[in-house]
């Protein structure tokens, strides 16, 4: 038993680098030894059990900067015990560095790091990459150019079932989107202008949008069941970390905890964040309008002089617009987090539900309002064309530079510096691993997945909104998809900080984001359909029968489609046969464990009784 | 130990009888003494452990009839130990009776008593009324007239948890109709013609209709908590009794029984029973036609002699088509049950769906087909009003007479009639319990809630879709649901055998169909405030414009539909906080667990692992 627990204290056996810890330049030597004792004290101390080291020694830190960086790890043994003790031990042999994280994030949560955090004594928290690992992973996945599915598993294994989902979905998507983007290619080809051919294809729009969403969701438990996550258990959840409030008792747990009023909450959200979107949504509607007139100004100056040059300038007008929406929208991004984090929310699902309708809403006006405008209003289908065309493309490409290639250029140029630096240096240490943690210290934090389902989310709408009058668009979309594997990938791999492993079942609120975008796609084809010449040739005398026939289509359709839902099951069969068998197991055990509750029953309980009868 | 089994085993101590089984007029005698030994034999043998005993001893059989009646019973003990068994030992004291149901349910499955009675051995098998327990539930149920909530919870301890529901529903739904009827009452007293009235009076019913059913959602998870069936396992569900198949094994169970292709049950779906739902509809319509004749001539007959009596004459086409309409659902409904019944489907639950969509098509085309003719084909919105009024008045004093009032008329005549022929005997026996179970023998089964949420939910659907026209339909609900309330406990406690005690959670799939029901309303209501001439003057010269602005308003009130039902909790808050707490403590129980298990683990495992190490 002594063997055993010295062991674990150890530094030397086996140690492996897994998380970094930044502390701040001016933490007092206590804290840190304070730190370092909730790291390594044992399990039953209420401690983490880890392994815990600077990452200079005495010596080094003299000659070399950055003395407060340290390094979490964790003996072989310890990553075992973690597995198990999360219940991670299955058939997979993919999960030692999973069961870790997954086990360090729980055991972090002792000495509650998130109120270091807060409280400025410890500046960064970030688990290291493994280079061995990701070069591996990077091989499979995106270096090499060649059509191929994406290692999935082997993304799950080094970032986690949440952000493997996410790179799932985005490969889904454009599998999903070829389809369409065949269907609309001859559309461009013989510039087929005919609007019955495009009834045609809305027609198919709809059906498409539907049954994609469904067929996901089973795909979807596929992957979740086979990592084990589809079953998942939702954490009991925790005040998110920059909740704030008067200590109070908890009513569900009975712990002491920091308490907020929900009135104050009401106050806030409806005095202050509300009225702001609104004004928000005003404004984004005003520079709508400032397009609008540039638009016009454009049109009447290539009218005025009707050279090449100005036809070029019809397109300006709506490249500004769309390069102000992707600023816009990234501003307003920031607005609405400061906003909802004011709002003081106690659950990180709250505040995760008032953020994301806050910026769906705002981005969906903001993206879509012109092109509805356009439509319905103007009634002009050759402005609506160019202005989808122009928007779409224009934040894709502004999408792709911000996001990742100007993010790697930056990188790669620190990463020469850093090199060069440390080179210079030629300190007796180990240079490889204070190089790698010297680079991701200054690397970005990938913010989670939010950003990058709200692209797809948007392309989305812009494919299935108003694919009927540019059916060009899926095309479009396949094309930046295929590339968006990749930067995404390269974003993930070189670009950022590992970020922390989530398990995830599902992907959660997209799912029912798309599935409402799809409703409104049903709505806004049939009415495009129905203001199309063609169709109202078919109705020359009366336009009210026209209008009454496209709303009882469009009613059927709908109904049709929830029907659809309805009927497709969300779990694949195979599956369903699994976890009915899992359920039949478990309640069986629960049987015959009180079966034996009972049998004890009996030999104890009615003697009492017969005795009392007895006497 | 010996003592307390033997105990268990005598007939004398404590018996109250509490189901009765009666045997086929031919059943052998080593059957019935293997049905006895099943019955009372100990649990760890396999029996049920109750106690059994024929209704007459060997004396009384040979100078009476009847003699195939045995009764089964438990002792106090037995009760206690059931209701153990079941993990339903709470803080509510009237559930003895429910424990036993719902123990007895369990320890007959154990020898299948469903195969005894479709092989023919057994007859029937039902639970004695408690004519006690019964009195007292009446006199705080229907017996008084006075205005008052019902017993919800006595009834739930005397009939279960399912029948208790579907009266909690009734009640609730009554009292949601008293504003309708309220605000309907002015519009017959003053004779408020004008449409204007009636577009408030549609905007009003739009919205009631969503919150009536969110509120209710909320309700009966109240109840459902307090009854401890919230939170409900579902249990593994057995095929059900008429399946019938080649034997064997079941993937999922590991068990032997029945199987049948899925492929052979879908070609009876599609090939037989989709034609003849088809066909049937096809009749209804027909029917219908044929009502519009009668209609068109009844008119015509009016005008030719314009006497006060061939007004009357007027009301009689539709009376007749109500009392149509009404045969034709019950017919449809047995062809309905055959049919399901012949598809074979293995699980008790997929024969309910099929059963309820059949159902619902042809009631819901059946009942208000008609009706969405006149509106909107023949847009008369005067035969409506009167059409409406006359199906919905037939409909609700069919039901009331068929359903209860003729039944207890009849049950009674009979109840003298055995009275009469046992005080005749005067043998030597305990008189009423002899002269109940022939009396309950010969009662009616409850089958099922089904028929009486059918009811409420056709009536739901007259009184929401076109109240606009005829606001007096909410008041002639209220006054029939006092009374079917009434009736309907009358049919309970009087007319029916004592059903076996169910459990459940919810309403289930009714709830589901409330709700598609409101929505149709939505779009009738809107459809037909857009037809009223008061709206249609606000836009004299546009009729499309008119078009566009009601199908603007429909597509938004749909929409805050769905954010209304999404937005209202399902569970009240102060269950939500329970319900946390519940699995907050659940979840601390499982860490504590693992933790044992990590720490036990670590005694073991890794000093095998050092010790390698050592080597």
């Amino acid at each position: 038993m002594k063997v055993t627990l010295s062991a674990l204290d150890t530094y030397e056996s086996s140690f492996t680098p897994l998380v970094v810890i930044e502390l701040a330049q001016d933490v007092k030597e206590e804290t840190k030894e304070w730190l370092k004792n909730r790291i390594i004290a044992k399990k039953k101390d209420g401690g983490a059990q880890l392994l815990f080291k600077p990452l200079l020694n005495k010596y080094e830190t003299e000659t070399l900067e950055h003395h407060n960086l340290y390094l979490v790890g964790a003996s072989q043994i310890r990553l075992l015990l973690g597995a198990e003790a999360v219940g991670l031990v299955k058939e997979c042999n993919d999960n030692t560095m999973r069961a870790f994280t997954y086990g360090t994030r729980q055991n972090f949560k002792g000495f509650d790091v998130r109120r270091l955090l807060t409280s400025g004594i410890v500046i960064q928290v970030f688990p290291l990459h493994d280079p061995e690992a990701l070069k591996k992973l990077e091989d499979t996945w995106y270096t090499r150019f060649t059509l191929k599915y994406q290692p999935i598993d082997s993304i799950r294994g080094y970032f986690g079932e949440t952000i493997a989902l996410y790179f799932g979905f985005l490969e889904y998507f454009t599998f999903a989107l070829i389809p369409m983007a065949v269907i609309g290619l001859p559309y461009y080809l013989f510039a087929w202008e005919d609007y019955d051919k495009y009834v045609i294809f809305a027609s198919f729009n709809l059906i498409w949008s539907t049954v994609i969403l469904e067929v996901w969701k089973r795909g979807c438990a596929n992957m979740t069941y086979r990592w084990g996550t589809l079953l998942m258990k939702r954490q009991f959840e925790e005040p998110r970390p920059g909740f704030h409030g008067v200590l109070g008792i908890n009513s569900i747990t009975g712990r002491e905890e920091p308490v907020y009023s929900s009135f104050k909450r009401q106050l806030r959200i409806y005095l202050v964040s509300l009225p702001f979107v609104c004004l928000c949504l005003y404004f984004s509607l005003y520079v709508m309008m400032i397009y609008f007139d540039m638009e016009v100004w454009a049109l009447s100056l290539h009218e005025d002089s009707g050279s090449e040059w100005t036809n070029i300038l019809l397109y300006v007008p709506s490249i500004i617009y769309a390069i102000i929406i992707e600023i816009m929208n990234r501003l307003y991004r920031y607005a609405a987090e400061f906003l909802t984090s004011w709002e003081n929310h106690r659950l990180e699902s709250a505040y995760q539900n008032h953020l994301v309708l806050k910026v769906l809403v705002f981005n969906f006006l903001n993206c879509f309002a012109s092109l509805f405008y356009i439509a319905f209003v103007l009634k002009d289908m050759k402005l609506l064309r160019q202005s989808l065309a122009t928007l779409l493309i224009t934040s894709q490409l502004l999408n792709q530079i911000v996001e990742s290639l100007l993010p790697y250029w930056l990188q790669k140029k620190h990463g020469v510096q850093v090199k060069r630096r440390v080179q210079a240096l030629k300190a007796d240490i180990d240079v490889a691993l204070y190089e790698q943690v010297i680079l991701e210290k200054e690397m970005g934090t990938y913010m989670g997945t939010f950003d990058d389902y709200l692209e797809l989310f948007l392309q989305f709408g812009y494919v299935s909104l108003f694919s009927c009058v540019y059916p060009l668009a899926a095309a479009f979309a396949v094309l930046n998809n295929f590339t968006e594997v990749n930067s995404d990938a390269l974003k993930m791999c070189r670009v950022l900080k590992r970020p922390f492993s989530e398990p995830s079942a599902s992907i959660g609120v997209w799912q029912l984001a798309f599935e409402t975008m799809s409703v409104i796609s049903v709505v806004t084809n049939c009415a495009l359909i129905g203001m199309s010449p063609q169709v109202n040739a078919v109705f020359p005398e009366s336009k009210t029968d026209l209008i009454l026939i496209v709303v009882a289509v469009e009613h059927a359709l709908l109904a049709l489609k929830f029907i659809l839902a309805f009927a497709i099951p969300d779990k694949p069969r195979h599956i369903q046969m699994k976890l009915a068998r899992l359920e039949f197991e478990s309640l069986e055990a629960l049987k015959q464990q009180q079966m034996k509750l009972v049998a004890e029953n009996l030999k104890e309980e009615p003697r009492e009784d017969i005795k009392e009868k007895a006497a």
